[in-house]
């Protein structure tokens, strides 16, 4: 195993003992039984290693950046509970989601348990400026769910309206896994302000790369069916880009669409250089966090950099 | 009008203009037209009202109470716009709820929102143990949010369970009123679970006295109809009580309540004297409140205290 993999498991195994090791009472079970379904379900870990990788840069105490991660990762985990309300998600990392495991309400108010915990978690650091920039991102998120629900709804929504978007509903958190380590080691609001900038630029890249392995990647890796953005009409960048150059193609080929025959819609996007376009966008947002990364002395041979490296060429 | 009034309504406008002045962008629109409507409707602001009062006992800065007041009420109004939907709730202070005038993803959302900026308003006070006893507080209204929804579907609660739970569903808040002004002016654990306490009691006083108005009151007071607890079987302090000694004739009664007869039941609880304990109750935890108020140094001529004596007499 490479030196990267060893030092990233390593995070992710002492980062879900942390997690396993969480004192939730046992009463109500109302709230915390789908408080800890919610938990259980393994994600990558994608933010806290992050995190972690980044706050090992800064020499910060590595039990501080694990309430941090801690905190990063149960907000992560709150807003997809209530998304996938929002969203009518059945089905997240191959497992029924929360309102679908429970029902509506106890999903909202496990959502909102989680996103308590997370704050709790964060007061033990007793830093105001941590609290700020956490919360802030917060509502960053809630305005990047508002945007992208409101896209829903519109027809004319530009490639920039959804950079915009995408910067705030997953840019933002990334960006706070860069500016709260940047924060616990004392940095000023301009560097903290730049390796927010990096973040974001991850972030956009990130969920660009999400909607083409939607379409282009194995039903197995990704834990759920492919095509939903499809069928469900999500403003994606590949839907954005092919209904401005090819409108009407585009839209019979969506309306046809029953769920399964991806194929179709591969070979259009193939044929038609749409994924070559959407490919080059991703690429350009990468370029752009690794410009970012060296101009604030982050080497290549780092293991944030590398990691992020590794998120670029990402299957799943 | 007295003193006390001309003071209530003093801090009632002055905290409506600091909400109505709140700089709340002005997209994206999914998230910020639910938010303005639910904090449009202009509640009794008796929490914000408590805890200026009690701010002013500690000579606490008058800027630094109406921060505490807007993240208390921003919390408050967070979780009934997310309670509204739990419980189905079609109607809140006259006006339709947020979740029935939008939809249940925009009603999500605006609550997520919503508590993200009270959490944000909090920030500026840069105080560390304001912050521990704010989210303490929400992850009990939580906690009581909980057991109530588990109540629904048990019929062997006691009133010694309700009452566990009413003191995290409603007297945490209340607790908080007088917590975050202790903290603020610098008191010590030891006095700040002292008010916390008083707050409770407070909290419960409260609660059984609403689960009393909305059988017994007005309905034009209430801005919502009357015996919804009953026509949804609620486990309120009179149900209980009422279903203890009374379980047969309770039960048919509340079978055959359509929501609109709500004489018989009234007759039926004066009868039993079912409404007599339970005003007792009532009675005794606004009791307990002001023993620990007066055992504090909180004069029966100070506003705070006049301020729940006029609570205790409310009709609405």
């Amino acid at each position: 195993m490479s030196e990267l993999n060893t030092l990233t498991n390593f995070i992710k195994k002492d980062f879900n003992k942390s997690l396993k090791s969480f004192p939730f009472p046992r009463e109500p079970k109302y709230l915390y039984e789908p408080i800890k379904y919610a938990l259980n379900v393994s994600g990558k870990r994608i933010r806290p290693i992050l995190l972690h990788l980044y706050g090992k840069e800064l020499n910060a105490d590595p039990n501080d950046l694990m309430k941090l991660s801690l905190s990063i990762e149960l907000l992560h985990c709150f807003t997809l509970v209530h998304d996938d309300i929002m969203d009518s998600d059945n089905l997240r990392r191959g497992v029924p989601t929360v309102h679908k495991e429970f029902d509506i309400s106890s999903a909202i108010l496990a959502g909102d348990g989680i996103f308590t915990i997370g704050q709790l978690v964060l007061t033990e650091l007793n830093n105001p400026n941590i609290y700020k920039l956490f919360n802030h991102t917060v509502l960053d998120i809630c305005e990047g769910q508002g945007f992208d629900k409101q896209f829903e709804e519109l027809d004319n929504i530009t490639m920039e309206d959804y950079i915009n978007m995408v910067e705030k509903k997953t840019g933002a958190l990334i960006g706070a896994c860069l500016s709260l380590p940047a924060a616990l080691a004392g940095k000023n609001d301009k560097e903290i302000n730049k390796v927010k900038s990096i973040g974001h630029k991850i972030g956009i890249a990130f969920q660009i790369q999400d909607d083409l392995l939607e379409i282009f990647s194995e039903e197995k890796n990704m834990g759920k069916s492919l095509g939903s953005d499809i069928l469900y009409n999500k403003k994606t960048a590949i839907a954005i880009e092919a209904n401005k150059n090819f409108h009407n193609e585009w839209n019979d080929l969506i309306n046809k669409f029953d769920g399964k025959s991806i194929e179709n819609i591969r070979s259009f996007l193939i044929k038609n250089k749409i994924k070559d376009k959407i490919d080059k966008l991703v690429e350009k947002y990468f370029y752009l966090s690794f410009k970012e990364m060296e101009k604030i002395g982050l080497k290549r041979d780092c293991s944030l950099y590398k990691f992020i490296k590794k998120i670029q060429g990402r299957h799943s």
